[in-house]
């Protein structure tokens, strides 16, 4: 038995032992721990690692002592234990949560705005590859990154993975061609996969990467299932998905950072049906002894994001237009936060997801944000060696990524935890602080966007001093406007892109 | 009786006849004319021009002899006469009628497609201002122009018409400002009209814009009613409302060139109801023996467009973000044309319908002619005059304009009379030729707005050749690409605003 004496609060303690290898240690042995402490029992699944070791993990909530118990049919042994759990470090502040309704805040308070990007399988690029992402990411502003267990088939995605998640041989990739990638969506022929044996070093590389993204405080969005898929992963049967799925949460449940989207693009795949989507995440709400938080992306077809399991809204934008824009509707309808995980890419490729400019990707950021919501990057810009942002990773090429530091900026300036969409001028979005207790506002912030007004009145109220200033979102700048009282006009420069940042003086 | 012994096709026919003065001459007597030749005979009814004058006003539909019959209670005398009418000069294609469900032509079938503007009271202004209007659409591509009888009362319009429409004297005007000239909506204190006597004079100096721009090529789209209004104008009796729409009807409808729009923010003017709406399409529908174009124009809530009398849509837009993005679900709704005459203005005033970039309003104007309607301009940029386009004309400043000739000229090149929205990818927009008997297609526009993919695939037939254009459709740049057959890809520049062509080449 293998496991350290103490603990960082939400780090991850693993107990490592060995057990039988006999039979499918998948799928014929149980391994359970049982970790107590003055404030918590948690009871929480093993899983085999491969080699002959089995493996139990558990992130601890409390700075306390806490005890263990680990058992099961792997071994006729019972291994226990005790650990110290300690202070968590300067850059861990635990899981993150849903704070208040509408915006997220990590477990010790601090408050958390997603500024998300997507790379699909960054994780299973070269090693090389994957370290230029990580540095890439270290030196952006993004602290959520969505990203696949499972490879990727697809348009600029037909290389194979570093490793499986089967033991078995994949189906022959030569044949495939910009134009019949489509045929062999699915299962292709060739394929060879046992579906009850897992690939533990596939799972070992993946939850590495999930520690260097814990390392540099960005939260991981795990797609654990998606419809793009030429090696039959998007296709098992049922008991298989349901022993993957125990076995995903087994593993990487006790990392702090991990968040559970149970899909991309959830309707696409063919062969799944409500009930399914409806069985995973009962697995989860079940064996999610941490209740990460959990949501589920659309194509074409919302889930139904007011399904109590789902934390917050995990969307795709369904219009070419208007994507944003909809985050104040979607927030009344949902009552959930409004996390817009695609709303067309960075780039310049054929599919009309992944064309946009800088300009109008970072104007849906604001637009997300004022209207209390939050909005997330993708970057497809064509690369002679097929190495795009949005699913390999590697480096950055667009204009809106430096924006969304300078957004995230000013977003971490709100007294409260998140913005409150406000009735506002139909050519400008005007946001407050998101009601908390005891806090009356006195924040306010507006965008707008295309429009180009060259100057506007403000009003509050007859007895405060207010202090504005003009942002320009795109050139990044903040210009002291003035301090005012009672009714007041502010001259904006009459360029696109421009917000207004008025703050109440609070009296001493 | 004076009256010109020839006139041309289309051209006014005008009979000047003595008459009573006594009484009220515009409301106590009646005029009448009677025209016939060998394809029609019609009966319109004259007006009173003051000083005794009466006259009767006639556009002939055929190159043949004409007699005529003047009678009515405003004299005791009948007077008959004849006149030939010639062919048609160069520039004088007849009325614009509505020549194939969703498309226009003049009468003598030349295409017509509407580029138009608005410049609300640009004839009511100093008459060195109107002169410049009038250069400045000289030399512009616009060929349809809104504008009011009626005075405006709005921000940026405080000051007085050169004429008004009635014998009195106005309200004062220097008490208004910035902030308080809402309260001085409809009619206010110090207004003395006679509601039942015109001033010739007003009428005289609106008619001569309208023979001007007829020489200019240019429709009158004419607003007959507004609620922008301080003098009462808007909120009219009864009597007094059909008393000046026939007397409008009498004058006017004659001119080539006239459109009728009833109103434009015909759901602002309160005083006014459905039913008052429906009475004067009536009174256009039986008095205008032309058959001009009838619309009516909405601020919130859309006229039912599908009312048998309004021959095409004169469309403001509902929606910040999209406007012309509608444009085909309008043809299928309502089965006429759309013209979308005010979906925000190019500028930087206050007001979010009037600080739109130059590129914004170009790419609704492409988004609209692809999904097969057509968009209207208007530009409101501050001034140190307070001369804003929007309504008082004058010189032009933005960006938009000349591109507005650029797609003229593409439009003007289509085979058929307008566009027709086709199945398209979901980042571009694609036009074929509107059907047509007898024609084909083999003509294709696509347009990818604020997409910007680096090629696409096209595909028609294994059979013919293709020749393809790529459009750079804010640089105004028609570039060669190559011609084509079968499958094939076209290299696009990545930019924004880019339209592609391909026409089938004809075997000879």
């Amino acid at each position: 038995m293998i496991y350290a004496k103490t603990v960082e609060k939400w780090d991850v303690f693993e107990v490592t032992v060995p057990g039988y290898t006999e039979n499918n240690p998948f799928t014929d042995y149980k391994i359970q721990g049982r970790f107590c402490s003055k404030n918590e029992e948690k009871c929480v699944d093993g899983f085999y690692d491969g080699g002959g070791i089995y493996k139990v993990r558990f992130m601890p909530s409390f700075e306390e002592a806490y005890t263990f118990e680990i058992k099961g049919s792997f071994s006729e042994e019972i291994y226990k234990g005790a650990f110290q759990v300690t202070v968590p470090g300067k850059n861990n502040h635990g899981p993150v949560r849903v704070a208040n309704t509408y915006h997220f805040a990590y477990e010790d308070g601090t408050p958390y705005y997603p500024v998300g990007t997507t790379c699909y399988v960054w994780s299973l690029q070269s090693e090389e590859l994957q370290e230029l992402t990580l540095q890439t990411l270290a030196d952006s502003a993004f602290n959520k990154i969505r990203f696949c267990i499972f490879p990727k088939h697809y348009d600029y995605n037909f290389n194979e993975p570093i490793s499986y998640p089967y033991e078995g041989t994949p189906c022959d990739n030569s044949v495939l061609t910009k134009d019949n990638f489509h045929e062999f969506v699915g299962t292709a022929p060739g394929n060879n996969w046992d579906y009850k044996r897992f690939n533990p070093k596939h799972f070992q590389l993946f939850e590495k990467r999930i520690k260097d993204l814990m390392e540099l405080g960005i939260e991981a969005d795990i797609i654990v299932m998606h419809p793009y898929d030429r090696w039959g992963f998007s296709m098992m049967a049922k008991d298989e998905d349901d022993l993957y799925w125990n076995y995903v949460i087994a593993r990487f449940s006790a990392y702090r950072n991990v968040w559970w989207s149970l899909a991309n693009e959830y309707d696409l795949m063919f062969c799944k049906k409500l009930e399914d989507w409806e069985r995973y995440a009962k697995i989860i709400c079940q064996k999610d002894v941490y209740n990460h938080l959990r949501s589920i992306h659309n194509c074409k077809s919302f889930y139904d994001y007011a399904r109590p399991w789902i934390t917050h809204c995990s969307i795709q934008r369904q219009d070419t237009y208007k994507s944003a824009e909809y985050v104040d509707e979607w927030r009344t309808r949902y009552k959930k936060p409004v996390v817009l995980d695609e709303i067309a890419y960075e780039g310049n490729i054929q599919h009309g997801w992944g064309n946009i400019s800088g300009q109008e990707l970072v104007r849906r950021f604001w637009e997300a944000s004022l209207r209390g919501g939050y909005a997330g990057h993708g970057e497809t810009f064509m690369d002679e060696n097929d190495i795009l942002w949005w699913s390999h990773g590697g480096k950055l090429h667009g204009e809106s990524p430096e924006r969304f530091q300078f957004l995230l900026n000013i977003l971490k300036e709100t007294p409260g935890l998140g913005l409150a969409p406000m009735e506002a001028k139909w050519d400008e979005v005007a946001a407050k602080v998101e009601s908390v207790p005891f806090h009356d506002g006195g924040y306010y912030l507006y965008y707008y966007g295309f429009n180009r007004p060259s100057f506007r009145e403000y009003y509050y109220d007859d007895i405060h001093m207010y202090e504005a200033e003009v942002i320009d979102t795109w050139n990044m700048t903040i210009t002291k406007a003035g301090i005012f009282k009672g009714k007041f006009i502010l001259d904006l420069p009459g360029r696109e892109y421009m917000a207004v940042r008025i703050r109440r003086i609070e009296s001493k």
